[in-house]
């Protein structure tokens, strides 16, 4: 819940599909719709003949602040007139019956939906009541199916995740983060003499309170040490921590070194 | 809902990722993201320290059938005991925070848990309470963020909603269905020859009937109507039942010629 009043300023982006309930039965589920069309960018929305008649408190109060999308939606009473205007209509349906038409999976329509905005063609998306899904009149209205690879032992799907699923897809369709990155914040990921510079600090500490005496081990001690600090990237600042904890660490050492030698000499076997 | 007394027969699929909720408010949302979880084809789910305690008959009455994700599941005190047989954990996080630490997409995350649990190693996923998300600790405790690209002018998402774009990813990125196929039921695609033989059928009716009368246009007349027809994916019943079509229009065409042959000619021109 945002709690502002009136909600997020929430503006049409781009060429987004429009989102079209039909016959729902739930107010808090439009509520909810709403909600996920925000989180992926969607903006129109239009309902077909809902079942409790419109609008409804309820789904403003589930919107979580998606307040807009419900303000400016559009009431049709027929499929046909709610998609009068659009060029192209995707009919989300989980289990596809008899008929002849071509199925897109989620990411493959939001791709097609993408190509249709860029060309500045207008497209909707069919979402079905809540109990039955889509009937077959609704699937013909439409140019193609969309449906969802998922769990097939599972197939019950909520409305609104539904319609999230879809906007998520949308959004997705457009971004360009990658995979995997390294969040740094206000510092920056280290050089290799950076690294370098920490790892002989290590090994001249490590010299210097015997870790390393054994000699015939010693280089593939340091190797192994190295090969556990090279495996992830580092920060500069994470480098100048790691400074400052062996040299705190050997300063320790050789302050109880002078008090109690043999506790040291104990600690470090184990 | 399922109706079903139990719930779906739901098990474990394969290496599939842990769900850790840290810390939920409601258990209507507990049971939506059982829901969310049979959807993607998840199946263990732990909770840390749910705000109202457990179990909670209001999570089984919202989990449309996932009864038994919430049968299996486990409770703990902390966050540090339910990752503890773990070997990789991930926290979703919407808005990353004063920290250097990787950031997954929820694709990108999607797909180094596959490749986890082909290793043959356990990973889990931490999603933090509805209103203010993992804390700073919850967050050290994880090897990476997952961060969903979603519209950033609204990111107030729902915790089974995050769940449900989590689950849904997981399954996609095993499935290989194509982004767009045609779906032909027990009829199959027609082959060029079928259509060219409907297409001549077509032409030949259109001759006798005087469509095609002006000589140096029926050229171009007929590479459009082949244009059309070629478009898309054509099932060899559709192709029966259009050549039924044109039989039947050409016989009715005839039939009314020989009662009024005046009013035949003057539609042909509208």
């Amino acid at each position: 819940m945002t709690g502002r009043e009136g909600g997020a300023p929430l503006e049409p982006i781009g060429n987004a599909p429009v989102v079209i309930l039909v016959r729902p039965q739930l107010a808090d589920n439009i509520g909810a719709c709403a909600r996920a069309m925000a989180n992926g960018g969607l903006f129109h929305l239009r309902l077909v003949a809902p079942r409790d008649g419109w609008p409804q408190e309820k789904a403003w109060r589930n919107s979580s602040g998606a307040d807009r999308i419900l303000d400016c939606l559009t009431l049709h009473d027929t499929v046909a007139d709610a998609v009068a205007d659009l060029h192209h209509v995707f009919a989300t349906c989980p289990r596809p019956r008899h008929m002849v038409k071509p199925v897109l999976t989620a990411r493959g329509a939001a791709s097609e939906l993408r190509s249709i905005g860029e060309r500045g063609l207008r497209a909707g998306l069919l979402f079905g009541p809540e109990r039955a899904g889509l009937d077959n009149d609704d699937m013909a209205q439409a140019d193609a199916l969309i449906r969802y690879p998922l769990n097939p032992a599972f197939m019950s799907l909520n409305l609104a995740q539904a319609v999230m699923v879809m906007a998520y897809e949308w959004w997705t369709a457009a971004e360009a983060t990658p995979p995997r990155a390294l969040m740094t914040n206000e510092s920056r990921i280290a050089t290799k003499g950076e690294l370098e510079n920490f790892l002989r600090h290590l090994v001249d500490q490590l010299d210097a309170c015997g870790f390393l005496r054994n000699l015939p081990k010693r280089p593939g001690m340091v190797r192994n040490i190295r090969h556990l600090f090279q495996r992830g990237e580092v920060t500069e600042q994470e480098l100048r921590t790691l400074h400052g904890v062996v040299t705190e660490l050997a300063i320790g050492r050789r302050q109880r070194g002078r008090l109690e030698p043999d506790t040291v000499a104990a600690d470090e076997t184990t």
